[in-house]
């Protein structure tokens, strides 16, 4: 098929497109932003929503045990393995509306089009609404998707907490009414390589690149991975600022500073030697307010580290040469580091086949694109499950997780016609 | 006298300074430490206390209109200019017994040594008990001191007031029946170089070093001065800590350890060079606990300043350095400074002869000693304002400011034998 007949097919769905973005912002938002947590009716209110839109397109609704939404395009073989788009309906504490539900709302587009080109496909395609991304409710990100995969434990369910209702997850979900004992029961994971052929996710980008590159669209080569130290602190001895001299110093400040130059020079070396889409940043950083004084030799400083990088080595060399550094400092300034649990998670290669037709995709629609690294989606959860996952991010103004992000419809436009094309060829339509 | 004479004088008088001591522990101490806030009930007990010893060794006493506690024995010639020793009596909040009052006890034990000895002065010994040296109560530092050399405006009487009662200096100085009003319309200080010859006073030290270096006393050379930036921040962007590259990126910590980094280098710098009792102290340095998070950029990072020196020249240059060094990371890094008001005092040297006739009295009294630079004491108010001044330092555990602090009496003694061998020579008997 032409590709302007996808781009038009998608053109004459916009308008639901932009009824559910408003729908979701009156119903879900207020004047701080938009809140939808977790299993919570505000993500139900988002999922009735787009089952609401699903049904008057005639689609068919399911959802699965943990309560992330499938609506699906029919396809001839129905026993054949799928293809899956789609993204998170949750949302962050006064975030945004589309960190999310743009790809939900794609998903259901792109369905949509497809449907009104008189498209029957050879296997069902399904956009799905996934539960629980956000890690910020439940302290663990991607709860729906490792729940769909079944990487996620069932014992889980009942030691995982909301932050700020203090309620456990089964309890939330059972709150919606969902099957939390068929879920406990399960053997099988809903979703996997035998019914799931590839997943494809369109996200707003959270970071500058594309607003700052002029580019509506990007096509993610590899979702980064990280070495994180959440609770790291280093310990030297409180003295009076004037009354002590170098020698006899435990400065905790100076001590993490020498760590933190020394490890941004890495950064830059291993940038410089071209290593690629690495980041470093020491988000928090603080000596103890309880203590602290512009008159006292600082005895102790709290930080994180989070290093990220594309390639495992890049990543074993970080967190190798954190473990050295903060010993030699220790012992050359006679403090202590506690650098508390190492976290993090592996880089995962987005499929290199879907990326291709994707990028070829945007081409054939004359839609400027770039490459690049992105950061952990339900997409990395699908892939190390073994099913092929690819990614559109949409350019987005602002950033993401707070109440100014901002999509543009024109992008989301060009986005979902990238998307589309790729699904239709995936189908060997 | 032979030296040994006025040290068995002051052994004979150490179970009144013991007494003392005691006595200023349990009426202004608790479980907590000792707390003798400036012109409080509790500091005019200690005041109280020290009177009612100095009238029991019949020595003459006074308050000047500012509440500074005088007990004088008087001298040949009344109306020539006296010697003046002593130290405060006011305490930080859970504080030890020691930093302050350890010098108005020894004057005290001076006098009383100097009276047994059967000696009458050429002119007038004056031991002090000075008001609010200590800043954490009115926000300024050596307030009583000020007061008597007539170096604080008199309109900072009712400008000033208590952190933790919110009443002004001039309210708690009426409530405790002294004469604000004729404070006010003092035309002449009550302390000046035309009616004292000279100031020594006894302090515990605040550091480390007397106890490292295993000797009971010094004799302190200069009084550091400082330039200090008390509420300093930089400014730069908050970001997705995974989606926003390196030069997307405004790193308010990085920039602030690039500045920490590069002014340590320069302490080190100067100190190989030879620049004597150089201090650097980043004492607060913290992120926004409102906004930080380990997955965010930092946007703000905020910091204080406090460079500590012996000779104008070295905190000149680290004042400029410091401007410029901010400069220079704002623009590479795009971010921006705002340092703040920088504050500070100008070194204080201590006179030389006044030094040197104590360090001959240490060794003749065959007491291990050293030199070294010292922190902001009272002494530097009274050489600034023309009055030759000295001190001697006294060997203390735990540092000061805390309820661990402590001095050992064989130490205090040690060091008022020094002392009070130098005003008896001072007083050219």
């Amino acid at each position: 098929m032409d590709p302007k007949a996808i781009a038009q097919a998608i053109d004459a769905q916009l308008p639901l497109a932009e009824t559910m973005f408003h729908d979701l912002e009156t119903q879900t938002g207020d004047d701080q932003g938009i809140t939808r947590p977790a299993w919570s009716p505000q993500d139900q209110c988002a999922a009735d929503l787009v089952a609401d839109a699903a049904r008057s397109l005639d689609m068919e609704v399911a959802y699965d045990p943990a309560g992330n939404l499938y609506a699906t395009l029919p396809g001839r073989d129905r026993s054949a393995p799928g293809l899956l788009t789609g993204s998170h309906l949750d949302s962050v504490p006064k975030g945004g509306n589309y960190d999310g539900a743009a790809g939900v709302v794609a998903g259901l587009t792109a369905l949509a089009a497809l449907k009104d080109l008189g498209v029957t496909p050879p296997y069902d395609i399904t956009a799905v609404g996934l539960r629980g991304e956000e890690s910020v409710w439940y302290g663990i990100a991607y709860l729906g998707s490792r729940l769909a995969v079944g990487s996620l434990p069932a014992t889980e369910l009942d030691q995982l907490h909301r932050g700020d209702t203090g309620r456990s997850l089964s309890d939330h979900m059972a709150e919606l009414g969902f099957d939390v004992e068929a879920l406990r029961q399960s053997t099988a994971p809903y979703i996997s390589p035998a019914n799931t052929r590839a997943y494809l996710e369109l996200h707003i980008e959270q970071g500058p690149v594309l607003v700052s590159d002029n580019l509506p669209v990007a096509i993610p080569t590899t979702i980064r991975g990280n070495v994180r130290f959440p609770y790291a602190r280093c310990l030297g001895a409180y003295e009076h600022s004037a009354a002590a001299p170098r020698e006899h110093r435990q400065d905790a400040v100076l001590a993490v500073v020498e760590l933190v130059a020394a490890l941004e020079q890495f950064w830059l070396a291993q940038e410089a030697a071209g290593e690629p889409d690495t980041v470093l940043t020491v988000g928090k950083l603080y000596t103890d307010a309880a203590q602290h004084a512009m008159t006292k030799v600082p005895g102790e400083c709290r930080f994180t580290l989070n290093v990220g990088g594309t390639t495992q080595t890049f990543l074993d060399t970080a967190r190798s040469l954190i473990y050295e550094l903060t010993n030699e400092i220790a012992a050359k300034r006679r403090v202590s580091f506690e650098l508390g649990d190492c976290v993090g998670s592996d880089p995962t290669s987005l499929d290199a086949n879907l990326r291709r037709l994707l990028s070829q995709s945007a081409t054939a629609l004359g839609i400027a694109h770039r490459e690049m690294a992105t950061v952990g989606h339900d997409a990395s959860i699908f892939a190390r499950a073994g099913i092929p996952s690819a990614m559109v991010l949409i350019r987005n103004q602002h950033g993401s997780h707070n109440a100014q992000e901002a999509m543009e419809i024109a992008d989301f436009r060009l986005g979902t016609q990238v998307l589309t094309s790729a699904l239709y060829q995936l189908s060997g339509l």
